[in-house]
């Protein structure tokens, strides 16, 4: 990784085992790929068609299975576990942390999965199941359950020595978990604390106090704003009495801050978040057409509004020319009010308090750029058709469209959240289906009105 | 925390600075805001309108001025800084973390810039040099350059004495970083790996050695990539000869992801990453106009499209309502695809070897879903209008340009960046002005064809 970038690696890899897959010589292609992390060995398999991904899938060394699987987006894992047989499936689980192992356990065929827990020690099984008792994106389903604990009143000497008997520390351990003797959480004593200070002072005296426990119930959302708020490597998980339960470490704070940011991304596309962009063709038509269906839907709304003025347009046929303008610049206008207000309510930065005024602002600015462009098409529609009316009639509708634009690109979010409908995949079709619907009605609307009466 | 979620939490501190502000006890408010954490003290004011911001913001202790503009976003924080005076500035910056100042630094103005270097130690100086010497968004600008080393061949005896007589470690300190005497990387000692191993054995013998140093030049996504597939709490940062720069720890690997996340977001509806959603009207209204402007171009060309077509239009007024159902539909279908393309280009799992399995699939989605939705549009069209053959145009339009929306979907971002334009910002005006104009063009020059002379 010195001398190349990590993007360049994976590209050349992928087509050096593409080109070893051609040749025959498997056994160079199972070297190859079995020197990779299961990390990239995920990343190769996603970067690859449905056939040529299970060929490569059959070459990865079954200890790697369980760790390349949880590296996996949905779609692509649950391609792969349909292939496996329960015995490959029950190895993979083996040697998973307990809350990666939470994680896969939902995308297991019922057979596999009781079998998995027949086969796992009580501890184990015990864990699992505190894991599992809470939502896969809640504080309580992203945790861990092996956590070192060690009590408030003991010398740092007692836990040097303590740990040096214990042997290895669970993955990403940057702090020790400080309870009472009921489990209580009390605070945290970084492993850098026991390093530096005189193993003569007690626990109590060099533990961190400022780091609250983070309640199970607490959304993944949340945990992620606290670990980014206060830099945190790991911290505790409790239960409404205060009780450790277990420990959240940060790169599972990693990938929820990922899959929050896929999801939006391609929420707007009406995708899933872990769309596997090689797919099978009928599998993406269908998941796909639904998208199709529910815009079709909003397009013939806006054909209908269009039908009602048919009289005009035979009238005045410049008007068909010039609608769809009003109704896109109102939709590429809202777009960016509800962009912004989406994220705003996402970050909680829009609360009561201030709705007032992001509603003004955006009325504001809405209406200025409004006048703005409306000269600017205004001036374009008379040069073009040489008829003055037409153009002070299309400022209006585009001046009247973006001040709704804006009206509606902060009143939607509102209301889908109120609504608890995701606003950032939603909000897009319904802004649009207003400004399509009141672009054209207000532009066709003012023509009948203004065209030929006055 | 422990007994309610952090966004509520906020939203009521917001509330109750609000209401003491108005009732006038200054000095509860101080004493309410400095409580909280920077972090928090940053998200207050971005969820304030300008004049309520920059009250708060002279409640918040000097002290943590620096801390809280680090949180803040590009926007909010160059506003904050125009209204400080040089004083308060460079007090701002003592204290910070030589990678963080880096990051406030290229805010700062020329004058007070002058000033805080001037005041500076030589050795922090030359840290923040070294830095500086790297884009922002390379390894390099990511790094801190405070790194704790030792030397392979010394006992973890002689570093446990060693870091007790050091004292404190730097924030995020999960590893200490093995050099040689020329100041090479050789690996990582997990502070755990000092805690658990019998003090006899040499550095060399338990250091992790998988772990490789990251290049300086190694772009900031890169980075992420690596923090995330090794699950990394920090990294060394090396340059071409292998030499320790310095360390990227996990928390700035976190800021990047977000960053880039809010990048495709806001990007993609024509806005700043960092835009302020209290941003003053006439800034906002300026930076949004030249979005609606190249917008409002397109929105032209497809215009000049339908222009072509009056006579037809004339002659069969249901033209002009069905017409946009045909763009429209293109425009969603091509967006399903360009975002699922961006996003395997960003992951970099779209390459050579697999671009013409990608486009197969995608145009095969596009048609299955075109026919489909043709046929659905066909029926309603002719029921609507009673005419078959406009029931037909409209079927063959939509075929058409859905698999000219797979197309482009597909070309678009390969163009892009191999143009080095960023694909998620230019991507989507590019498609709709294909998707319009073709949707258009095939639809009423079908018809023109084939309404009048069949």
């Amino acid at each position: 990784m010195a001398d190349a970038a990590p993007e360049r690696r994976t590209s050349n890899t992928l087509q050096r085992i593409g080109e070893i897959l051609q040749s025959g010589t498997m056994q160079e292609a199972r070297r190859l790929l079995n020197a990779l992390h299961p990390a990239e060995i995920a990343h190769l398999l996603e970067s690859m068609p449905p056939a040529q991904r299970e060929l490569v899938w059959e070459l990865v060394d079954p200890e790697y299975d369980g760790e390349v699987l949880l590296h996996l987006g949905d779609d692509v894992r649950q391609s792969l576990i349909e292939g496996m047989d329960a015995q490959e499936l029950i190895q993979a689980t083996e040697g998973l942390d307990v809350d990666d192992l939470a994680d896969l356990v939902q995308d297991l065929p019922e057979t596999v999965l009781k079998e998995t827990l027949k086969g796992m020690d009580k501890q184990r099984l015990q864990r699992l199941e505190a894991v599992l008792l809470y939502p896969e994106d809640s504080a309580g389903g992203l945790m861990d359950t092996d956590t070192v604990t060690v009590r408030a009143d003991v010398s740092l000497d007692v836990v040097l020595r303590y740990l040096r008997l214990r042997g290895a520390l669970p993955d990403a351990t940057d702090t020790l978990i400080v309870v009472n003797r009921y489990d209580r959480y009390l605070g945290l004593l970084p492993l850098s604390a026991l390093l530096i200070n005189d193993p003569d002072h007690t626990v109590a005296e060099v533990m961190a106090q400022d780091i609250d426990g983070i309640p199970a119930q607490a959304s993944a959302r949340e945990v992620a704003k606290i670990f980014e708020d206060r830099d945190l490597v790991s911290a505790a998980v409790i239960d409404e009495q205060g009780k450790l339960l277990g420990r959240i470490t940060i790169d599972d704070v990693v990938d929820v801050i990922r899959e929050e940011a896929d999801h939006s991304v391609m929420g707007r596309a009406g995708l899933s978040d872990d769309e596997d962009i090689f797919a099978p063709v009928l599998l993406s038509s269908r998941r796909r057409a639904v998208w199709l269906g529910i815009n079709l839907a909003t397009a013939f709304l806006a054909a209908g509004v269009i039908g009602l003025f048919e009289g005009t347009i035979e009238k005045s046929v410049e008007l068909a020319v010039l609608m769809p303008i009003v109704a896109s610049m109102g939709g590429i206008a809202g777009s960016q009010t509800l962009t912004l207000v989406v994220r705003g309510l996402a970050l909680d930065q829009v609360a009561h308090g201030n709705l007032r005024w992001i509603f003004r602002k955006e009325v504001a600015v809405g209406a200025l750029n409004g006048m703005l462009w409306a000269l600017v098409v205004a001036l374009i529609a008379i040069v073009w058709f040489g008829n003055y009316k037409i153009g002070g009639i299309i400022a209006l509708a585009m001046m009247l469209n973006l001040a709704v634009a804006a009206l509606v690109g902060v009143g939607i979010p509102l209301v889908l959240r109120r609504l608890r409908i995701d606003p950032a995949i939603a909000g897009g079709v319904i802004l649009t289906t207003f400004t399509d619907v009141i672009g054209y009605a207000s532009f066709l609307g003012l023509a009948t009105l203004l065209l030929f009466t006055v």
